[in-house]
């Protein structure tokens, strides 16, 4: 958190020279000297003193050896509380923003996936059995929603990030009579915290911040739990780049899909790192404490580890290979269209619980005679109420049955379409939260 | 979740018999079928059958007895997995209001106590440290704050519980053409579901609420552990009412703080709860899968608990005698106005780490002496560039130190004054915001 | 807890007896009364009163509106902070006794079902990808080894659950002189708590035993994770009885593991409860808080959930076919193999990162060709050393690779053969030490 | 893991050679080679390159090109998945040496303080109220309990780490006859693992480890708990040496126990570790997944904390100035004595719950008329049955009141004084334990 403690002491250095607490000099030379400090930390070339008790002593002890006095009168009416409250806010906005592109990418892959199989068959699964076919490309945008939702998420949290609490002190603000406002804008803050014990004890944001890492990375480990499943030898629905799978030490046929698995095992990070913040959190005394300083380690693995696998997956995403064959051999299976047969029958005036049992018993008559449902459908279509044969056959026939789906949210190739239209609007959306708060934020 | 299912099954069956699937003798037949099945569950004269895999089950067992065919209708067009979604939805939404409305009562209590101490002093604590004097009203708003931001989230959230499922069907929409929009509406939704795979398997609602569960619990276990310590003889901040507080089976003398240490030992379950939902989400394959099914008694538990410990809190709250003489004893002692001091240097052009540093040695000469650090530094008042002894004096009175204290989110009277009316102004928003959501939700 | 309270005051009234504070009358009295009042709860017949604090005062209550003013002196001596240490560790006895069997009828199946199909091959699988093949037998020995090591944890931490808590009074004791040994020896404790002050505020038996359910929470849901997927259609390596699938409410074709996957998922139960009670105890100050007495829901889901997952999952694996057809042509892959070869070539004198490499080309020669690896290596034989084509050849048969690992932990069929002996003597171990532990402990 | 995995390929090496795999010039250069590599890493001198793997993969290919063709033959017979098991076993054991050695260190401190406290009474605490009087030797000792538990916990949990994986091989062992007992007693196992699917694939010893650390996180947040309280200025029990406390940047007159609230808040760390291992492994099917590797950062985390805890708290304690007087003051309360006085009055024939309302409403009386309630007592002596007003007098002298507690586990003074020899025993035998185990393993 380096960098913001440099551009929040600039910020604060600015307030106490408006406030008449440095004069022009003094200020001058603490805003030269903070930027040095800071390219030095940049640049790993700061060296840090046993004594420096953290990173904000390290900075005001390196910008007082650089500037003199000055440098001692930096921290006038503001607290280490207030300071560090500041520093974790700016860090969890800009950690907000990258996750934000980051899922943008992520989304953005899934859409052109999604473009590329808009045609592409597969049985949707439940149970990880079989139940109906739908498109690759309906498939794909739900991890879309689910990251969408995510992004939502994001963006709703940021406004209660959003608030400076500068000027708090240790607790009970100052008696120098320093401005808030102006600094909390020039750090990219709306609100100034309403609150001082409140804003040195509050650290809502981070664990808000982690809880929607952890809820990103669960949707990540479904889509890599699906994917894993795709990869085997008994599904064989995708195949993996050589680049993104991994050879065995001792098995030398394997091709182990080792990214998805690490993805996947990762949403143990953020999930300890939320437990982790609410266990430091859980009965604690107001206001603050030095627990709360415990809330980084967990806050930066969430973060960290999330950015990471959305940034590989984004690759994998864009590199992994469906294979269209056996996506179209298993979502050609007519069990799929039982379903259809027993609407079918519902829409000839049957019941629809006396539809569904007669088609589970002309699935088990297939079953027993080993014969496909279709087979079994066709040859007694008068019996079900067809019209013809050629009625019945055609009811198996994948595409004709999403045909009929085309109410919101359904596979109907119309409405897929649409969704796919309209979520690279609500991507470009993101993208334009993301650009316009990181302008906001100090550099 | 019967309610629930009761009213979702209303509005389903509205939507056959607009799509033609239900002829307007069926359909009167099933809404008088599922309103006396309704009346059965709520007085508890329902009667469950060994063969009802589940509530959903048993709704439409029990409405088939009584109402005959049309009862074999019912389920056209739909699947549990919609049905399911949809009646957690419902019943979400409904807990959010609770949770709003439950949280405002208590952010009421806080600011009529508030009120009525906004002269009354004591320390601020940080590490439980005396630290600085702020007003009982200053301490009582923090947590007002605390419990604001989940308001704020609650309503957040509620935009993503926001969205009918029904119509997704088990997996892929129906091809019965049934309108999702309509009875959306009439069950309080904004929207449909944008992907139907998603609809069925999505439980970040169900996350997200229990999240935010958590972390209301966390706020209240803190504002517990405060009053548990308050109440020690040692501290002797508090005194509880008897109806407050507990006996000994073996002490006689014993008053205890049962319910205050109940409050905080809850937060387990919203948080063992949050940890429960994501263990079961992680790593499901696409789409609906059983395992879902274990987010509910997670998500009861956790729902349940915060709404207890808001009520009791709300009624303890409005209860607890804060022991004026006690507080005023701790808020005058003197070395609290050790920053004044420190920052009345600065005014004078120290700079801050020295002032730091002279005030710092002052501190240590006082407690060598046994002697307060008012003492020491009016005998000193010329040394330390005060112009007269009064004027040293005066800077230990706290009232006077909180008048220096009028920036945004300081103790200062008149800023106290601004929070309390601002807070309230907020606490009616809230209760609209419930109104105005409970107004549309099913009854 | 209700029984539990009741042998727990009986051991104590018969304490109380001997040391003088009961006369033999009064004694007869309580304990005509307690075993009434036991009577009344496991009957269903109790009446709780608004009154009652809890089931222990209930309890006296009850107990004194039938003898009378002998049980105004129950309490003598004791507070409910022991006696609710000593129900809790009694029912956790209890409990561990429960979970041991319920592990070893799981153990015993698993051990039914190695024993027939100890010829049944399969592929072993690493990252859901074909590895090597092993015995049927071998594999469901290593759930077995799982299972095992949660039958020692539970063994030895009952160690330390096996310490009685009365006399510990409310924190330090009585000074009414009452024996300790005697009421521990007779509620089946071998030793009395150290510390008066640990023995009312320890909770760890309860954190331990509900990790031990956490784990073997995790172990069975990778069992159901296995058989999930190997109910697929694509794998098809088993198929669930009709008692041990569910249809679904729309579809007509399905046939879902509902039973796996609720067991899967409830391992977010003890998961969670481990969470809620660590979350409950962190921060605590000594000794006794109320916020102890939410340990106890945390506790009942934890063990409740596992020990009906356990009793379900004894079922179905008595029940599931496995499909030997569909596993026999999996394990005949070729590739399964590769590792053979390599090592092969190692007897000839082959560093094994060369003949790793070798076999790795090889493997990809296969590919592109659309041969299997047998098959070229049949092809190849003098070129990779074989002394002849049916040298090579034998080498591609499962039965005679799996001859070669004889190895301690390796699936070679004698060293199988003998696992299953040595797993049989295992649980007959363990259920002796619950027949004996359940001897001990009051009925 | 580094020395872990040079340790281990040494042990494997010779077993190679053992089997004739290895002939005796190439194994010399392996082990000469990796002796090597060990001391270039553990001095810091090993260059990683960006094509190694892992660290495994590391090693074996700088061993390669320290000596040729013989590291080629190095992974014979072995796979990572054997190979990290083993290492992370060998990680885990030298972990549980140096947990059981720290928390040998605080209790051998707790003992001396105890030692020097046996005499100095305070008033024991329920719901941090006041409760009866104890020594603060007893207090100690209730510490050193609970780590006493967690020796004995670590100590059990070992015998479940203490078994080889070397020769699963990557989950089916290996065709080449490699002996596995004799490289497993080397590196200090006294067992082989029984069954090679789960050699692989087993990882519960990290997620028993990482709880064991959680427990003892959790009651050491529960002793900063209480310092942290202790060390207010309203209790004034203890003073911490400047050394050990930290000064405030803002208020010059703070002396704040951030070491106490650093070892609260790292309770986060394993607890955090505990959930994201077990959110990991939840759901994984058989055998290796890569997912498995992050059960790493989880272990480490939770290990290093409560080490670091543990040895910071033994400074801390063996410091803090126990302030006598503040303490005595506290436990001569009279009111602490109520219960003695209920137990006085129950000798004298009074049924408990009597004596109990009698006392309660002495107390009451106490209270209205701002008396001592062994002014009340005293002053009504005959009505309460004492033979003298002096009888009564002593009953509120605390050190009599202990000296009727000579009960197991009381705090009697000679029940103490036999506690704070037994626990010297105890403390001597962890640290054999420790040292056997550390002679075992490999260096």
């Amino acid at each position: 958190m380096a960098a913001q403690d440099i551009v929040g002491s600039l910020a604060h250095a600015r307030a106490l020279g408006r406030a008449g607490l440095l004069d022009a000099k003094a200020l001058r030379a603490i805003e030269r000297g903070l930027l040095k400090v800071g390219r030095e930390l940049s640049r790993g070339e700061f060296t840090f003193q046993p004594s420096d008790e953290d990173i904000h002593m390290a900075v005001e002890r390196r910008l007082t050896e650089l500037v003199g006095e000055p440098g001692q009168r930096l921290h006038t009416g503001r607290s280490r509380n207030d300071q560090v409250a500041l520093d974790l806010r700016l860090w969890c906005r800009s950690a907000t923003c990258e996750l934000v592109e980051g899922l943008a990418t992520v989304q953005r892959v899934l859409i052109r996936r999604a473009r590329q199989h808009q045609a592409t068959l597969l049985p949707g699964y439940t149970h990880l059995q079989r139940a109906q076919p739908v498109q690759l490309a309906h498939y794909l945008l739900a991890y879309f929603e689910m990251l969408d939702r995510d992004q939502e998420r994001l963006q709703d949290l940021d406004r209660r990030t959003d608030s400076s609490p500068l000027g708090a002190g240790a607790l009970a603000g100052s008696t120098l009579g320093i401005d808030r406002r102006r600094p909390a804008r020039e750090l990219g803050f709306t609100r100034v915290s309403g609150n001082s014990l409140d804003a040195v004890s509050d650290r809502d944001f981070v664990a808000e911040l982690t809880f929607a890492c952890a809820l990103t990375a669960v949707h990540l480990s479904r889509l890599c739990e699906d994917l894993v499943i795709w990869n085997s030898r008994e599904f064989s629905f995708i195949t993996l780049p050589d680049r993104w799978a991994t050879g065995s030490s001792l098995m030398p046929q394997k091709k182990n899909p080792d990214v998805l698995e690490l993805v996947r095992g990762r949403t143990g990070r953020p999930v300890a790192a939320l437990v982790g913040i609410l266990t430091v959190l859980k009965g604690l005394p107001l206001s603050y404490d030095r627990d709360l300083q415990e809330d980084r380690g967990h806050l930066f693995s969430a973060v960290t580890s999330v950015n990471e696998s959305l940034q590989v997956l984004s690759g994998l995403l864009a590199a992994v290979q469906f294979n269209r064959q056996a996506l179209a051999k298993a979502a050609a299976d007519p069990e799929l269209l039982a379903t259809d047969l027993a609407e079918w029958l519902v829409g000839g005036g049957v019941p629809f619980r006396l539809a569904h049992g007669t088609v589970a018993r002309t699935v088990r008559e297939a079953e027993s005679r080993q014969l496909g449902l279709d087979q079994v459908v066709r040859e007694s279509w008068p019996r079900l109420g067809f019209s013809s044969e050629s009625e019945a056959e055609r009811l198996f026939q994948p595409a004709h049955s999403l045909g009929l789906r085309e109410q919101p949210g359904s596979p109907g190739p119309r409405r897929t379409e649409a969704a796919v239209t309209a979520a690279a609007q609500r991507v470009a959306a993101h993208r334009a939260w993301a650009r316009s708060l990181r302008r906001r934020l100090p550099a």
